[in-house]
C-alpha cells in the first residue's frame, strides 16, 4: 500500500470523519447541530433538549423529556466503591485525573461490556450523563479533603450539578446561566478529544475506555484547559489596567494568550463567547460589580486590534464560573462533563459505521 | 479554513506524523527501529537494549545497560495505593481496564506533573517500564481473587515479568522466548494505540494520560486483542482437522478470522510471526507435543490457499504465551507492558515537536 497523501501537520483541514452529528460552518460561522444552530437551540432550548437532540437525533417532545429526566435520576447514584477509590489516591492528583479515573474504573458496573449495539451504547450514554455530574465534583471534593456530596433528585438536572458544586441551590438565573454554558460545550464538531474517542472506538473498544482518552486529551493545555488559564490571568491582573499590562507584556514576549481564536473558524466572536459575555453582564449586574465584565471587554479590543484575534467560548465560560462560585480546578471536569453527551454520541456514530483509524507516518530517521 | 483533502475511512495511506522511531518498510517487508532492522536486532539483542534504543537514539553500551537495569530494579516498587484500588474494583471488570485504570491512578506519584523536558519524560517511561510487569500482573491477579505478588530484583527484567506472571522462575529458555516476544511487540510504527497517545499528547496532556488512552485502543478487538482470539480459537478446535474445519467454516460465513493480515504491509508472513513460530517449535519440541504448531501450520496453509493472507504476530505469539503457561487475559496486558516504551518514545517526540491534531469531518446531516 503506498501512501497517498502530503503530511498535514495535526492533520489540519483533513477529513477524518464523516457524521451526522455536527459542523462547523465556517462559511456562515455558525455551529451546526444535527440540523440545528447551537445559538438558536440555546435560546429556546436548554442542555437536556439538546443532549436529547445530539443522543436521539430530535429534540424531545414533552413526555420525552420527562421520560429521560426520571430515567437519569434513577441513575443519578455512583457505586460507594468509586468514592472509596477516589479516596486512596494521592491528594496531588489533578482533577482531570481524577475524572479519567472515575471514568475508567465506572466500566466495572457494565453488565454488557461487550455489547456495541446501539441501543445498549445510548443506555450507557444515558447513565454516564446521569452519573457525571457526581463524579466530577466528587472526584474534585475527595482530593481537595472535602467530604463527598450526594445529588438531589428534587432539583432539575443543571441546579443539582451546581448545588454539587456550591453545595447551595442555585437561584433561577444562575441555574439558567449555568445550564446554558452547558449547552455551549455539549458539542463542537470534531476538536482533539472527540477525535481520540473516535480513534479508540474505531478498534471496537467500548465507551468507557473512548471517554477516559478523551479526557485525557481534554486535560492538555491547548485544549480543556484554556477556561483555567484565563481565570487565573484574571485573578492575576486584578484589574483593567492590569489586566491591559499582562496582555501587551504578553504579545510583546510572543506569549500564546488562551482563550481567544480557534483552529477552524473565527473571523469574529465566537457566537457561543457572545451569549457567555451577555451572562457574565448579567451576573455581573446583579452583584453590582462590573470588574470582571469590564476587564475581559478591555482584553477583548486590545487581542482584536493588536492580533485580529476574538474571544473563543472559554473567555466568557471562566469569568461566569467564577461569579458562579465555581472552583476554578472545576471549570475542565465540567468542560468534559457537558461534552459527554456529544463524546457518546460520536462513539455510537463510529461503532455504527467503523473503518479502525490507521495513519502512516513519514520517516525522518536513519535507514 | 478549507479542507483540503478528500475523506479517507480509517485516515488509511493518511500521513499522520513525522518520526524519527520506526518505519514498516512495505517495499521490502521490513519494520525499521531507529534505522535498525527489528529482526536482526531480535537475533543479537534483547529487550531492554532495544528499549534503550527506543528512548535514547541508541543501543546501550554494556556500561549503559548495567545503569539502565539498575535504575529499573530500583523502580521496581509500585505503592501500596495502587494495589488498594484494584482491590476495590468489580470483579468483573476487564483485565485491561484494571491496567487503565492502574496507568490513570499512576499519574499521582508525579511530582513534576506540568514539566514536558525530554529529560523528566524520559525518567517518567523508565519509571513505567520498571513499574508495567508489576501493575499488569498484579491488576490481573487481584480482580481474579489472586494475591498480588512482588517483583524478584535478582531476576532479570523478562525472567522477573515471567515469573510474576506464572508464580514460578523460568528457565533461560523459556526466558529468551519470553523476553523475545516482548521485543518483537516494543514498538511498530503508527497503529492506533501509538496514533491515539499522539493524538492525546499534542494538547500538551501528559504521558500517563496519552498512555491510559493507549490502553483502552488496544483492549479493542480490532487491535490488541487479536492474539487472544487466535488462542481461545485454538483451544476450541481441539485438533488439526478441528482447526481446518473451524477456518473454512468462517470462511464460509465471511467471519473476519483474527491472526492473520494487516493493514499496511504484508504480501508475506510477518517476520516477527516467523521469528514466533521458531519459538514455538522450539517449546513444543521440548515439551514432547507437537500439536499447536502443527494446528498453527495446517491454518497457516488454509489462510494462504483461500484468502491469500498470511500470519501477523498475535497469531504465532498466542501458542508460544500458552506454551508459557501464561493466562489468556493477560496476552493483551503484556502486548500493551511491551509496547509501553515505543509510545512513551512517540509521545516524547510529539511533546518536543508538537502540533495540536485538530481534523475536520464531512458533514452528512441535516441542515
Amino acid at each position: 500500500m503506498k501512501t497517498n497523501i502530503d503530511f498535514v501537520p495535526g492533520l489540519e483541514g483533513v477529513i477524518a470523519a464523516e457524521t451526522a452529528i455536527s459542523l462547523l460552518d465556517t462559511e456562515q460561522e455558525k455551529i451546526i447541530l444535527r440540523g440545528y444552530d447551537l445559538i438558536e437551540l440555546s435560546q429556546q432550548y436548554d442542555y437536556l433538549d439538546v443532549a436529547h437532540l445530539l443522543l436521539e437525533g430530535k429534540l424531545p417532545n414533552s413526555e420525552e423529556k420527562s421520560e429521560m429526566e426520571e430515567k437519569l435520576k434513577a441513575e443519578y447514584h455512583v457505586p460507594t466503591f468509586v468514592n472509596d477509590v477516589f479516596s486512596l489516591l494521592p491528594k496531588r492528583l489533578h482533577p482531570m485525573d481524577g475524572l479519567r479515573t472515575g471514568l475508567s474504573i465506572l466500566a466495572g458496573i457494565d453488565k454488557n461490556m461487550d455489547d456495541r449495539s446501539i441501543e445498549v451504547n445510548k443506555n450507557r450514554a444515558y447513565e454516564l450523563l446521569a452519573k457525571l455530574p457526581t463524579i466530577t465534583v466528587n472526584s474534585y471534593r475527595i482530593l481537595t479533603n472535602d467530604e463527598p456530596i450526594s445529588p438531589r433528585k428534587d432539583l432539575p438536572y443543571s441546579a443539582n450539578f451546581l448545588y454539587m458544586i456550591t453545595g447551595k441551590v442555585p437561584s433561577e438565573q444562575e441555574m439558567e446561566i449555568f445550564d446554558r454554558s452547558l449547552l455551549l460545550y455539549s458539542e463542537h464538531e470534531m476538536p482533539n478529544s472527540t477525535f481520540t474517542a473516535r480513534v479508540i472506538a474505531s478498534t471496537q473498544s467500548d465507551l468507557y475506555g473512548s471517554l477516559t482518552g478523551a479526557v485525557a486529551s481534554l486535560k492538555g493545555n491547548l485544549h480543556g484547559g484554556a477556561n483555567e488559564a484565563v481565570m487565573h490571568m484574571l485573578l492575576k491582573a486584578k484589574t483593567v489596567a492590569g489586566f491591559e499590562k499582562m496582555l501587551m507584556d504578553k504579545l510583546e514576549r510572543k506569549e500564546k494568550i488562551m482563550g481567544f481564536g480557534h483552529r477552524v473558524y473565527m473571523k469574529k466572536m465566537d457566537p457561543r463567547a457572545s451569549i457567555m459575555k451577555e451572562s457574565l453582564k448579567q451576573l455581573c449586574e446583579k452583584k453590582g460589580d462590573l470588574l470582571l465584565l469590564e476587564m475581559c471587554e478591555a482584553g477583548e479590543k486590545i487581542m482584536e486590534e493588536e492580533k485580529g484575534l476574538y474571544p473563543n467560548l472559554d473567555y466568557y465560560a471562566a469569568p461566569v464560573y467564577w461569579m458562579l462560585g465555581i472552583p476554578i480546578a472545576l471549570y475542565t471536569p465540567i468542560f468534559f462533563s457537558a461534552r459527554t453527551v456529544g463524546l457518546c454520541a460520536h462513539v455510537i456514530e463510529q461503532h455504527q459505521n467503523n473503518r479502525l483509524f490507521r495513519p502512516r507516518v513519514h520517516y525522518i530517521g536513519e535507514r
